[in-house]
């Protein structure tokens, strides 16, 4: 510990949980912040030391900042606009039609903005974003003082930001230079879906992930429609085409991985494909339950994801934790899968890890990134505490996130956001809504 | 509207939802309350009358409250305190041995008061408990102003409060005498299984309920092996072994129902049976998932419950609803299944129904009892507003609740509770805590 400089930040007289992975929390303790970084953690009183900012924990926990590894955050702005469809309905009636006349720059802005300051509240403190328009929602992202990978989406077809692949490329390449040297902000590629992207724009998406060093994130095996699609036009299952295509050379984030074959979870991990699972999403558009205990088995990455606000309806991760631990439980008739360690490992370093920053984030140890929460205990649904990681996964919501600290910097404090105008992205949001589906069409009539 | 006399409370420049069944709500509208009724309501500005107490409902919805149709609110006192663990090992190595050792009239009422306070926060009015000490229930319940149909327990074996099925008959004697005249008390008897309760027992269950005119409660087909030790003992299925004993000669509350056959559904329904289904304790205790949809498609009445603290681990109804919606869509692979609109009438109306409360609570109607919740909307997670019933159901927690009347009364009010002192709450539940597991079994040790 380098004794001689002032704190940043010390948070004392706080229960903390530093390693999610390890079976052992300290009741009492203290965390010191300097810079970007951790400085030193302990148990008991904190050594004598001037600190900028003393912040009290009592009655509170301090934990690492939860990680979502899949979403699409501007979607915040089409949150509850159709639900309960059939799923062809739902996205060729309602998502494709809604993206097609709204998604633009603006929208993208404040839709992340708006997403920023829902995740914050529930205490995720990194984000890995895939849609269009990413330079804004980098932008809106660095505004929040997130920590994001942010992926530009790519597709065989006119996106809202590119009238051809042709021009995606050139976009991910532009993202790609501009955030390079980004602290908070790593950039990455978002080719859809093995069904919306032949496979040379994805094999071209490949190679410029390899040249740049960025990871290339995909929707892969979500619904057993995709499975019989790519089957049929690629003689393959999707992970099998991947594979074929030369896809899989080097590492892929695969968002969902819902139907996936004895071998096709063989060659994940042999392939160190890294996973993500979205399970309220999975469960609410009927998709399916992935198999996560035997993803988890191979020893195959898997981070956890709330999928977008049109699918899930909200972001809050510790309600996703719940949803991940019970659904599993439910769909092999075991209460012993999934056990709440293994989920909040998941939303914590599992995430770290398939998002490529596990030496940064995912835990609290001294020389990694300051990412923190902290939450408050004293409340009637999180007493009496018998087991700390059983309440942040059953009992608790991101409604208990007190305070948030990232890269070493207060986002969120006393449930007040720092960096965020939330009153001025809330007037934004209603004004999206009401231009999106005018006041006559829906505030009267709650169902079509 | 009798005109000439003051109001005890207005709610105005609120969104309303009256009528959870109906697929349209009130986009700024007014709430009037006189003694413990709704008196008026309606669109637009409210009409000039004096009001004692003046309730700003900008920015916010006003609705029913919420009616958890079945827990054991004592066990909040456990929560937490064993999961993920083998069914039997989970009951019978630790919470029959938990429940044994701690649970008397003080756990009880201290149990209940936590899940009040929990209860109120979360926009639960009205709530149905079947345990044991039920006295001690009722008493932590009024204190809370909470509505409630209180059910005292009984099995064939001793149990924490008698020390013989015999004596357990005359508490609940006692116990329905007790809290026959009372306004917002109903007493029940709460017959605990068919795999617990011998066919004599349930047969005077069944004529004590229908002599005091009260309900009878029991859990029934919660598990796959339940059905199974029922028909190895009395070669029937548990519900027929209810109708061959005429347990169904009148109305039973039936919780779980998971597993059920076509046959047993249409006898649910030919016999009025009512149904609480808890999505989350079967999911998390790896129960099963109960034909909801089956159900409902037969005109069955079906509320919504959130089970004990135990096999949760918590007792908020929001999420409660929106596990519900999703985990019949992915059980079914169907998306439309349990829409939100049918989800948001099980927690209101059709819990009012299998409570037989559907007269006097479950809607905001002039004449009903005035139970009503009021949630603040302008919060990140609940921007925009497209549908109003996707978001209660799919976007909220209970967290967004920010006042609560019942009866006529404020009980909570900006997020303070004014019936409950919460911070002895919170104090007697921590004692509770270090009582039964000491500090030094589980604080630095998370997980066995």
């Amino acid at each position: 510990m380098k004794e001689n400089l002032v704190w940043d930040s010390l948070i004392h007289d706080v229960s903390l949980l530093p390693l999610p992975h390890r079976a052992h929390f300290i009741e009492k303790g203290w965390l010191a912040i300097r810079g970007p970084e951790i400085l030193a953690l302990g148990e008991g009183d904190p050594p004598p030391h001037p600190a900028k900012k003393r912040i009290n924990g009592t009655g509170c926990v301090a934990m690492p900042g939860l990680i979502n590894a899949h979403l699409h955050a501007p979607m915040a702005l089409f949150r509850g606009l159709a639900d309960d469809l059939p799923l062809k309905t739902w996205l060729e009636k309602h998502i494709f039609p809604a993206e097609e006349k709204w998604v633009n720059g603006e929208f993208v802005y404040w839709g992340t903005l708006l997403a920023c300051a829902e995740m914050l509240r529930s205490g995720t403190t990194t984000f890995c974003d895939g849609y269009f328009f990413e330079d804004q929602a980098a932008r809106a992202a660095l505004q929040s003082g997130m920590r994001g990978l942010l992926a530009q989406g790519i597709l065989d077809f006119p996106t809202p930001d590119s009238p051809s692949p042709h021009e995606s490329i050139k976009r991910i390449k532009s993202f790609i230079r501009d955030y390079s040297g980004s602290d908070l902000i790593k950039p990455a590629i978002f080719a859809h879906t093995v069904y919306t992207c032949s496979p040379p724009l994805l094999q071209e998406c490949r190679s410029l992930a390899d040249r740049y060093g960025v990871p290339l994130i995909t929707h892969l095996s979500e619904t057993r429609s995709e499975v019989q699609e790519v089957m049929k036009k690629y003689g393959r299952r999707p992970l099998d085409h991947l594979e074929n295509i030369g896809l899989l050379s080097s590492p892929l984030i695969a968002c969902h991985c819902v139907w996936l074959t004895e071998e096709e979870m063989d060659l994940l991990a042999r392939r160190e494909v890294r996973v993500v699972h979205n399970p309220e999403s999975n469960m609410k558009l009927a998709s399916g339950v992935a198999p996560v205990p035997d993803l988890l088995a191979r020893g195959v990455a898997v981070g956890l994801g709330t999928d977008g606000c049109v699918s899930n309806n909200n972001l809050d991760l510790f309600q996703e934790m719940d949803s991940a631990a019970k659904l599993h439980k439910v769909h092999r008739l075991d209460p012993t899968v999934m056990p709440s360690q293994t989920v909040l490992e998941m939303a914590t370093l599992g995430g770290a890890r398939v998002l490529g920053m596990e030496k940064e984030i995912g835990s609290l140890e001294a020389g990694k990134k300051a990412d923190v929460i902290v939450l408050e205990l004293n409340r009637p649904h999180l007493q009496p505490v018998y087991n700390l990681v059983s309440h942040l996964v059953y009992s608790a919501t991101g409604a208990d996130v007190r305070d948030v600290i990232i890269d070493g910097k207060p986002v969120m404090e006393n449930r007040k956001l720092l960096t965020l105008d939330e009153e001025e992205i809330l007037g934004k949001a209603g004004e999206w809504g009401r231009k999106i589906r005018p006041i006559s069409d829906c505030r009267f009539r709650i169902a079509d």
